[in-house]
């Protein structure tokens, strides 16, 4: 089981938001002066009056919730999943919680799995690995999703960068939403949908790794397309699935046996808001919603291994 | 002319690192007491030794080299294009650093164009237009590069989020690097390669915006593969076109003239490393070598329009 990160500022719990108010306001303070410091080196004056010190509150505030969230979910499961992007729109001070969330996760005994879905020519992928893969300041993750459309010498340096730091990354092979039907299951000349070729792409890549066991580049599959599922594990028999899309997206653990097939290490299930949004369904305390729904998720993907 | 804005901390000018040493000094000193807070509010200690003071060093040295590259290109320029990957490998000062680029750009007159190449599910797309359009904290760019791997409804809050903001998406269509080949040129079963498909995507959800004029959805369309510009030109006539892989990557400014045809506004020419390291094949100061060579490609690009 993996939980996902992606605090969304308008829906934190409550009792994560009462915890730590005086190292939450040094926090503040100090990404405040960091700010201003900044702002003062580049001439530009200080941020926009806009912005006050909400931007600072509000990345404190995804902190604690963030933390108090792997708390909760740790004992049920094997990765953390921060999304990036719940953590970039909140600027620098988002990207300092980014940080502090993947400590945390590894000393709550989790591997880190950075959301990013990067893909960019050669020499930008470099960069993009050392910044997720990479020991600090990069987020030193022990994974890390990643975009195949631009080729492979363009995932090449995102595996290289991982293998380096004895990582690994996950294509997108079949996205969870709907539209990925719009561009990845397009036929191609030779018969088959894009995403076969993706897969095929994975396979490959995954060849270049350690011997032995599962590869070290995964794909990422819908768990709301498990009807593809079978076919994946064809063309991709060494790859860890990563599999988005469980609850909030429609998605069954129930139907994805499939991924499972070479062992229970073979598939991820990734779940987020039906973890950390438990208690709005099933009422109680969050934390404890929360690690009751992990538990569940996992207990279901585990009958299918 | 936009000058792309991707710092490698290996290769700053030397000049630029010789400025306002106190107002960097000062930056240093708030970066590393926001990480101690926030790592504080974490429980989980201080960074690690490993990367002591230095992140904090680089993040200051890439902001006063990228804000002397701004000053110098600016008057050749229209736009600034900030590489996401150079700033999110020194992490969260790294950020810091590009929203002050992003504020001295507009400070300078420049549009900002932020090369992130996001695609995303629509809930995670949302959140990534904030970031990258949205007031601060997102960076408030004028325009971002966007992935359409996941299709329709994963472009659509991305192209919301930028129209909102009175700004605009550039979706990648041919990217300039050689593996684009692997999979955007692959052949679809209705006989054209897959970034004609896109090319259409493009065409599509430009439609959605203000009347008249360019679109506002763009798209990337690579300098290397000139060959391609007319049948794009025909397919996106609306679409204004983002053109990198001058210089380093191999294309030449004369190649690109179906991308004006609409007028000179149609077609951006981007470049990074030919203007920021102009004095190294040309010699003399950075700044005006790196000046010289942005209003070299200007006059090449304009002189087909």
């Amino acid at each position: 089981m993996v939980v996902g990160i992606d605090p969304d500022p308008a829906r934190l719990w409550p009792a994560a938001a009462g915890r730590a108010p005086q190292a939450r306001a040094r926090l503040v303070q100090a990404l405040a002066a960091a700010d201003e410091a900044a702002h003062g080196l580049a001439g530009t004056g200080a941020a926009p009056p806009s912005a006050g010190s909400a931007r600072f509150e509000a990345a404190a505030a995804i902190l604690a919730h963030s933390l108090a969230l792997i708390d909760a979910a740790a004992p049920a499961c094997v990765a953390a999943k921060p999304q990036l992007a719940f953590f970039e729109q909140l600027g620098a001070p988002g990207w300092l919680a980014l940080e502090c969330v993947c400590t945390r996760a590894r000393a709550a005994g989790l591997l880190v799995l950075a959301d990013a879905k990067r893909g960019d020519v050669p020499s930008t992928a470099e960069a993009y690995a050392r910044a997720l893969a990479g020991p600090a300041p990069g987020l030193g993750a022990d994974a890390f999703t990643a975009n195949p459309l631009l080729g492979r010498d363009a995932l090449a340096p995102l595996v290289d960068g991982a293998r380096a730091a004895h990582g690994g990354v996950f294509v997108l092979v079949r996205t969870s939403n709907p539209g990925a039907a719009d561009v990845l299951d397009l036929p191609l000349a030779t018969g088959e949908p894009l995403w076969e070729r993706l897969a095929a792409i994975v396979d490959e890549l995954g060849a270049g790794g350690a011997g032995g066991g599962l590869a070290d580049v995964g794909a990422v599959a819908g768990a709301t397309v498990p009807e593809h599922l079978a076919r994946m594990r064809d063309l991709m028999p060494r790859a860890p699935f990563l599999l988005p899309g469980i609850g909030a997206q429609g998605g069954a653990v129930e139907a994805l046996a499939p991924a499972f097939a070479p062992g229970r290490a073979a598939g991820l299930v990734t779940a987020s808001r039906s973890i950390a949004n438990a208690h709005e369904q099933h009422g109680g305390d969050p934390a404890a919603a929360a690690r009751r729904e992990a538990e569940r998720l996992r207990a279901a993907a585990w009958a299918l291994a």
